[in-house]
């Protein structure tokens, strides 16, 4: 929920005299999206997106991203395909920011999970990964499990705050995780965030993947791990089963996987929830007074976390 | 800048069935407007907005705001026309709160006000008093002369926080204010509240004004007052007097003023810039930590109040 940087009149006239999109119609911030400045643009030649790339998102990984998306879009994926200028390219400044226009993807994302989103979103995901394959860049996953040790240190002074015991929890769990982290899995371009809220329905249907801006170059079925965290768990952090298996289903039905990737799945999601509960708690802690950020309850991934470590293999998820 | 209620697809889809607008296409929340959530809803039949109204605007006011809107939009004004239910109802329930959909305006509004705007802001202002006419409903100004010495009380026990002997300063300018506070105006319906992001322009003219939710029955020029303030001052609380002067002539131009009303303006430009500065300096002292609103520093209207009171006539303003 954010727009971080106004962008005058002037500025964005300039700015759209780069494109060839026609001329402007209408220009408002969108409340979604945390990392950067997102407006819905409007034009004589139709809808767009405007991002302004703030500071947590590194400058220099903008050509992959915006490069992976179109690497995406042309093989078949859908999703936003970034809007070259006239110079030939999408990436351009403005307001003193680095800034890209993509296409309008129509869609709603799902308030509220329900079953059948799951078998097509694990279908999308498993044609993501093939779509991304033969594409160039790499990107190392700045959130991945070489970077969790740190992310903890910082919230250890201040974990205890939010649950008695917890820095140490997780100091434990950490270390186990690390040690039990696979190596030789398939690897490739990932999403790395797909949450309810990068995905859109239209009637039914799923309709596109958006925010590609934590995709990287890591374990494909890591991805399938972040799902099945953040679309297959009732409130009350219950795994809901037909949810997980609707998921691997559709997954699977366009790219089987391998037993190596089946047999990793309770460590990867391990993984995939210590990695969102350390960067929630982190923003818990760290989020200034009078910030225009939502701070997410740590706990959530807290409680996602205790029931991937009960889980003795990936017949709990429904495999 | 705020979405503040979030709409699950179920609640939105039978909310939609309600209304003879077509098929949902997308839905996403609006990173403006503080009072009320604002979602950009867009359909088979074209682009709509999605109002849900929070608990800081009175539901028996509703009536009044989208009922003016028609009225205005009927008299040929730009402004958000309220779509009506199949029920007939251009107010219904959703989540929970009362919700509208009203027409989509295109235009951008202003980050940057620039003398080229003013003249034409002063001529729709004046369309609006003018359109407002037989309008037959009223509603008193909650934010008028005799709401601020409440909310100044309620300031006082902090305002010194903010600036040394503040209060006492407000307590001197706001009785100074109700003795000269003048009587027998010309008096109709109201925007209140139009600030530049509530103007819209296109290719450099004035597209729509949006925003009602503060329009209320009270003196014509007072919301002359209001834009003074609003739309005329430097930075730095200087009044740019070609500003005020076009905003003037382009008032004056469809509705010529009374030489009461002129002489009045320096008296209601002190009551607006001291309301603004009153509801900023609550907000100041009163926004939660973590809240999602931009606080805006009240010191901009304590110097605005300044100027206005250094002022000896309408002849500061270029009349």
């Amino acid at each position: 929920m954010a727009v971080y940087t106004e962008v005058t009149d002037e500025a964005l006239s300039a700015f759209l005299a780069l494109y060839d999109i026609g001329t402007l119609t209408a220009f408002r911030g969108i409340a979604e999206g945390v990392e950067n400045s997102n407006y819905a643009l409007k034009t004589s030649a139709g809808d767009f997106i405007l991002t302004l790339y703030e500071k947590r998102v590194n400058k220099e990984d903008l050509p992959y991203f915006l490069g992976l998306m179109e690497h995406l879009r042309a093989r078949g994926l859908t999703c936003p395909q970034p809007v070259r200028a006239r110079d030939g390219r999408n990436l351009q400044e403005l307001a003193g920011k680095m800034a890209a226009i993509t296409t309008f993807l129509p869609g709603v994302w799902p308030r509220h999970v329900r079953l059948e989103h799951c078998e097509p979103l694990g279908a999308a995901l498993a044609r993501l990964h093939l779509a991304g394959q033969g594409f160039a860049m790499t990107r190392r996953n700045g959130l991945g499990p070489d970077a969790w040790g740190a992310l903890l240190d910082k919230c250890l002074p201040q974990a205890d705050s939010v649950l008695g015991g917890l820095g140490t929890e997780l100091q434990g769990w950490l270390a186990r995780i690390l040690a039990d982290w696979p190596q030789g899995l398939p690897v490739g371009q990932i999403h790395a965030d797909l949450f309810p809220d990068n995905v859109f329905f239209l009637e039914g249907k799923l309709s596109g993947l958006i925010d590609f801006y934590f995709a990287c170059t890591d374990i494909l079925a890591y991805d399938i791990a972040v799902c099945l965290n953040a679309w297959c768990f009732e409130t009350h952090a219950e795994l809901n089963v037909s949810r997980s298996m609707a998921l691997l289903r559709g997954y699977q039905s366009v790219r089987p996987l391998a037993d190596a990737e089946i047999a990793a799945l309770p460590v990867l999601a391990r993984g995939a929830a210590l990695r969102f509960l350390l960067t929630r708690l982190y923003d818990w802690l760290n989020t200034p007074e009078g910030a225009l950020v939502t701070r997410k309850d740590p706990l959530d991934y807290y409680r996602r976390l205790r029931f991937h470590f009960a889980v003795s293999g990936a017949g709990a998820y429904g495999l």
